[in-house]
């Protein structure tokens, strides 16, 4: 159960309207890898969590923290809306083209659909999808999942930083780039400590080796041409889960003939077989 | 460019027709962590890379197999679905109403969409979209997703594999299943390079760090009431990248004061500020 | 079964080509709250209705209109689209930057893909799509969305109007919201005629009250700290049902413990249970 | 900010593991009136209110016990996964072709992809979207389309009631029921509260009614042939707005000529004018 | 602006309910290839067409009947709902597993979400959207758009014909086969009067075709290994359009060397150039 | 299987970066007709053909040389991204609104989000979606499928081709026309053979006409009022397949009359009937 209080998080008021900036900054809001992405995807992984108690708290945890980080880029954003010139935009725009066609850049859905307020979308106004998360119920595997998103989140928001310069909005968003870093450092210290206690690092580290064709299990085939790829670490030597060696596929091959598909029954109406 | 040849990667050929499982195989074909999704974030990402050249050609290296992937699945689901009783269904049925019942849980579309044949869709038939897949530019954070990708992928195939006890169906998870053990080795170690070639784990690693608010850079704030989560590696000792040490904020309290938003323009036609 | 005439129901064109305005006139055709909306939502309603006869005729008549409506605004944005400026754009652009910018501000998919015609798409280009509307076959919940729908559409015109100084659009826009004006009366009017027939406020009236929990049934829970909720009409007197009373609940408590969900089958491949 | 605390609002524990019941429970949890839509429509309309501190706060009361919903269903899905017989399949179907087909109408995503946990998803499988969500800024539509969302979201929940016998779900969805009953009674009187304020019931009531059409704002047009429409409170008296009384219209006329578009310029390549 | 009669255009009464191939169904009332698709896409071709009054009027014509077909459709569909036994299913459940089983396979939103009623989705529940759609103003492109809709919208028909032995639902299939079949031959007829009159067959055919690379206008280029393909019509002989031969390439080359793309500036935080 | 060489089918260098343009060049990479749409639809089609194999040859060659073309615009894309003014934007603007201006123009997601990449999305940034191919396993229906996508695209290209004047951008799109008018040619020859082998053009031909309602298998009726649609070579004389004379009908009637749906039973909690 959950509890509010009217307190932001951290500051989330701009030195000035700015409504074009309004418009990107909702990537980091509702786009794929925005905040409402990581409240959802923290929350489900730690509602369905049944592995040991204190993974499900450190997922409530971020969890609930992500959801007052929403909250901090709803009212930016309301507030970088605030004095829009658009309703008197004929005069304004009849002295002033260039103002005219900047304001022509903000997001129309701004003042049409949601009244100067943030919408659950991102910087183009694709709306927020759950097709953006995962929770699986293994751990090591959603927090890769959080990791990147973490990381991909940081580096929209490092982009975001450099695409302005009122130093309010700078503040809010060095808040939000501390957070992604320790966030990155609890995720990658997590994995950590799980891959260890599993004793691997492939996921499902519970799915029997043996099973698999482990004859190719640390292959890698140079499908394009050029052979750059092969003087990486991921080519040679020892591989990461201690149990193989790379191997350098230089011209690989097919192991299977080619298919020949039966034709469908009548009743499909698939193109017939044609008579010679 | 590409070139195609006729033969597969692996043997896609069920031992027998079994349309239910070609509905739940599509998960892996089709869905958010199935080989389209991996085929089209490395080749985007492989097409867009503007590191050095091996990353790239280890990109187009991998993304050119997984187009081999798309082909095994999508033949192997086509003949999971050969001699589906569907035309003939009343006569079956009506002697079989288990058989019938079985039936239905078949997709649908798979006999009056596909004509039998496999679907650029998931296992409940949500088509396929590119918003699974991401490239950014920043090789660490794609790496993370590409690892998250192949994890979340193996992780369905091994459940996959303990749904069905066709040994031929099996013959080829156990291939697939290699692979992804190939890749997320492969993606471990190509980010363990990244990491310590630009000495950082957190992305982006040239952002200047004093440019974040690096006194909440660490803190992992109790937001879920109970300290379960103090327990676990990510709330104490030096943070993985070095450059800190983990804290845990046992009773987190916010930084700003409550947010006052101003009315809304009167040609918005928000609800209007009450007279009193 | 529909006929068409050619006539529009009231008159669609513009005094001048405006490519700015026909992108964000698209909201009110092809948007969440938009023409298509309703025609889709009213017809549907329509067709399924197993209510009396004066209800299905209600939501044909209008959902007949509104298909007028679509038709209405498709060719008022045809019309905003001619002449623009795309295939001659060099010479004009280089001796007017400002008009550069500003047809930038243009949806390009009106030039790329529609030819100049109006789009099933929002003022950002979202598609339309079936996520926008409900029919439900209980008529009070169904008008109360129509209701919903009558207000936020003609919300959106009224803004649009203020957007604009062509006093053809305009006039356009006044016929729509003297429509949307009839529209939202007129389901006021049905919501009130069957809660009168129901006896009852609360959808489905026909749940019997005393299977649900009735003790919880009028509580308003202040989960957001601060008490300013507590001084409406909806915390205290009489509940608009008549048969409760409201009750501001000041510090809500659980009503239920922890829960800790058991471990899943090993052959789910979950994190599995950490030995001590 | 947000705080969490581990305990539910309410129970959420079946007598018994349901599989398949978990799949169509889903649909309160991520359709489009599920217990999703509901907290993230509140806490966006409550994050971007500009108006009075009391519907803020209202807005985020009922918006943070949204969250403990979607908590209470989402660990309520979890334990109906429980024990559901997917690993061990062919010796159960085998001496149990019934039980075999039941299974098939399961969720497969439930066991392929959330390894047995909650999905942000509706009863067929369908990802939730923001698409599903409105905040407009004007509270008296905004709290219409909250009267709606709690309408269809009761109305579900009924339904789902009568489709199992399992009292503890049952025992669940009379708590939910209740909070429904205690939402809809909310929103009406916060409406007509508004209405109140504002003097009008005609969405938004700040637009000059002298700028709409008035001749047509109170007509019902008989579109659909068939006079049965005319009987009802629509139809005839005054208008529940007071301003106008209802005008039923029996052969309704168009106001406008037969449009003819423009040809297209030459660089848009449409279907050039033919020569005669 | 349109009017509608209450009569439907066929009969559309099954002869006894069955919710499971409601569900099936559903598939061309509102899938890819459903009748709102092609209602959609020929009202928006008609209300966008630029060109002569005849296509406008042909357009405006069909996509008017498709209306109708939509509610024939979504009639026939809430008919098959009828008496599902949904509410009583425990006691029909207990002595009838299979009955139970079969059950399964409807779709539970026809009974949770629509009440008994057809729902704008397909087979599988996917939201009918407007990416299904085009209307690019160039009517030889769309009419090829809409016969590609017309054959596989009667394919679909065809398949779900043969999945049902209820006489009445294959009479009213038999009537919409007939339709797509007149719908069919008007594209097809359409088609060719407009290339007769345009003097082409490529679209669009007002390009001019020097400014193409003429050199490899007929080229097929063997990329998929085996040279099967060369016996077609389409890789030898005298092209459609009698402007050139065709040309078949057995060992197709790259035209432009290997891209390397530049290093994105630093304020992208991209991977950055590795130091040697 | 597939193999992949680093040299690009054609080039795909721009004489200098243009951002714009890479927004508006999107939609033939990532939009409904877009080069992955193509790719994708033929692959499947391959993957699954079910036919003579020089069908599969054919769809495989042709879909590989798609993967190139993909490939071609994704890298045209990065470099039109070159050198965008983003990071300096403050200094650059200050002296040069109209710069600003347009810059406001250029996606934001390719700076925030792709790190100036390309993106599997459209010229508005609406992501790739399977919704828009299809793979029926009917050839004919499938191939003219293939006909509208390759026209469709060539429009869009050509479009696309009139808004640039850069020689280089304008040389490419000059290659890919010249591919489009290559596969159009070759799905028309395509098609033409198999409607003769199958002896029908209407779709699918297997299905026995004498099952169909072929009383209306050849009328237009005239839904929409006007008699223009009867002079068209659809309305009159004998249809394409050869089987039967187009016919006029004037005036259309219904041939059913007004359906009346029976209530829902009560656990659906429709509106219930009401008492007189």
């Amino acid at each position: 159960m959950f509890y509010h209080i009217k307190e932001l998080q951290y500051q989330a008021k701009p030195s000035k309207p700015d409504p074009i900036y309004a418009k990107k900054l909702q990537e980091v809001l509702g786009g794929q890898f925005g905040e409402i992405s990581v409240m959802m995807q923290y929350l489900f992984q730690g509602f369905n969590c049944r592995a040991e108690e204190k993974y499900r708290d450190l997922l409530l945890d971020i969890g609930t923290e992500e959801i007052a980080h929403v909250e901090m880029l709803a009212t930016m954003i309301s507030r970088l809306l605030d004095n829009a010139p658009i309703g008197d935009q004929e005069a304004a725009y009849a002295s002033n083209p260039a103002l005219a066609a900047i304001m022509g850049g903000m997001n129309p859905q701004h003042a049409i659909v949601s009244g100067l307020g943030a919408m659950p979308a991102d910087s183009v106004g694709n709306r927020w999808t759950a097709d953006y998360i995962i929770g699986s119920g293994n751990l090591i595997a959603d927090f890769r999942a959080n990791l990147n998103a973490e990381s991909q989140g940081r580096l929209q928001v490092a982009r975001l930083y450099n695409m302005t310069d009122d130093p309010s909005v700078r503040d809010m968003l060095a808040f939000l780039l501390a957070r992604d870093t320790a966030h990155q450092n609890q995720w990658i210290a997590a994995i950590a400590e799980l891959e260890a206690a599993e004793g691997d690092v492939v996921v499902p580290t519970t799915f029997p080796r043996e099973l698999e064709k482990q004859a190719v299990s640390y292959d890698l085939y140079n499908f394009s041409r050029g052979e750059e790829s092969s003087k990486g670490r991921w080519a040679q030597g020892p591989a990461p889960d201690g149990r193989g060696t790379f191997k350098y596929v230089s011209q690989p091959v097919p192991y299977a003939s080619k298919p020949k598909l039966m034709p469908a029954p009548p009743y499909i109406f698939n193109t017939p077989p044609m008579m010679k």
